[in-house]
């Protein structure tokens, strides 16, 4: 299976014009699977929830999810990408699984970060796991790397593969806590981070690119640059994750003491 | 508050000589809780059940437990160490809290790596926290570093400072993982490892050292070398731990969504 992220830098409130930036570099690529960042078509940085509101998207109606549908059926990969995600009044930090045939599954981000907050709704579905061309995939949004519980709840469920869109701000952090995650789970994990930054009226936010793939074990498969376009696909066979032996006599599922723990 | 860590090399079977070198390196120390290795008297490599049992001792009449009350007595220090802890016909590989008033707290390891599983019976206590000189402290031992659960969950039960008596063989892996135990719980750990080689008829372990102490938010305050003998004491508020903000709206545990984990 070959699996890869996309870290490229979307212009602020241009899904149009993102989604031709997707279709460019993406088209042609032979990959199963590829992971976006977070909030790939809109941008980041929102004035206030009515800025967002108008820029979201509900998946059912939405020419995004439509183009990357028309993507996936000419290459014959699955995506998946952080979305601003409409839905009535209320309102997303999304991450969706598309493929040939559209959208195959929608996960909310569960730990909103900082001013998302007054923006977005927090996530209000559970924590599942979707089979994409023979591998179990979880799907989570950045901030989410910070509670232990997410990739281990995906792990749980049966997760090979964490697919990770993220917007990060910060660096280092969350790069070194996805080592741990795919040590302690023995999952694969990526991470797909843009770079660049929306400068607004109301201020700049940077972000910080390395995106990143790892191994069962914590292996670092590949890393991005900071601030440099970067497309990653590597092949990998998703089984291994299925295999949580880290002695002959200790598995890292199966020794787990939950009636232990808090 | 001051606190720190040994890094020695116990001799095997030898606990009256461990002891003698514990005294002589820790007399005159001004600290206020150290930890030192998992199984810090006995040694690790045991043969058998039964070798284990023989050198295991009940801590309610341990020549070990009492020397090392009298060490804490005449330093005013609390000691955290790795014991072989024999009850009836159980033994386990337990860290013992132990101050000028002897035995405090005894946690049990709830995560047997390897071969520990042939010899010791698995931890049957929960996840305490006890207060410390100022300080509320959790126990957990080596292996359990590979369970967010266990930091996680003394964290939620209160703990500011992990004590972690370690045995590790590998290196690295979790010296990373604690770091990453730190900054998703914003707690103090300390980990104590040991050095050198058990050296046995039945075969050679080897022991890789870098005990290391850490901050909340993951910084590393220090690092011992892999292979030689260190005691590191660093001056702490452990009511730093209690600040769980990581921006001005997100507390790393209130922001938990416990319903949407398994």
């Amino acid at each position: 299976m070959r699996i890869g992220f996309w870290q490229f830098r979307p212009r602020f409130g241009a899904a149009a014009h993102n989604l031709r930036q997707a279709r460019e570099a993406l088209s042609g690529v032979a990959a199963d699977l590829l992971v976006l960042p977070e909030l790939a078509f809109t941008g980041y940085h929102f004035r206030d929830r009515a800025e967002l509101m108008a820029l979201a998207e509900d998946p059912a109606a939405s020419p995004t999810v439509e183009g990357l549908s028309g993507l996936c059926r000419e290459n014959g990969f699955h995506l998946v990408t952080g979305f601003a995600e409409r839905k009535g009044d209320k309102v997303y930090n999304s991450a969706l699984l598309i493929g040939p045939e559209g959208l195959v599954a929608t996960y909310r981000k569960l730990h909103l970060f900082n001013t998302e907050k007054e923006f977005f709704d927090p996530g209000d579905l559970p924590l599942r796991v979707v089979e994409v061309a023979g591998a179990r995939i979880g799907m989570m949004v950045c901030f989410d790397w910070a509670f232990p519980e997410v990739a281990r709840t995906l792990t749980l469920r049966g997760a090979q593969v964490l697919c990770h869109p993220s917007n990060l701000v910060l660096s280092g952090y969350c790069q070194q806590a996805m080592l741990t995650r795919c040590l302690e789970n023995r999952v694969y994990a990526v991470t797909a981070n843009r770079f660049g930054a929306d400068v607004r009226p109301h201020g700049t936010l940077r972000f910080t690119g390395r995106s990143q793939i790892v191994a069962p074990g914590g292996v670092l498969l590949v890393r991005a640059p900071a601030q440099r376009r970067r497309l990653e696909v590597v092949e990998i066979d998703p089984a291994t994750a299925d295999d949580k032996a880290i002695t002959p006599r200790n598995d890292l599922l199966a020794d787990r003491r939950p009636e232990f723990y808090a």
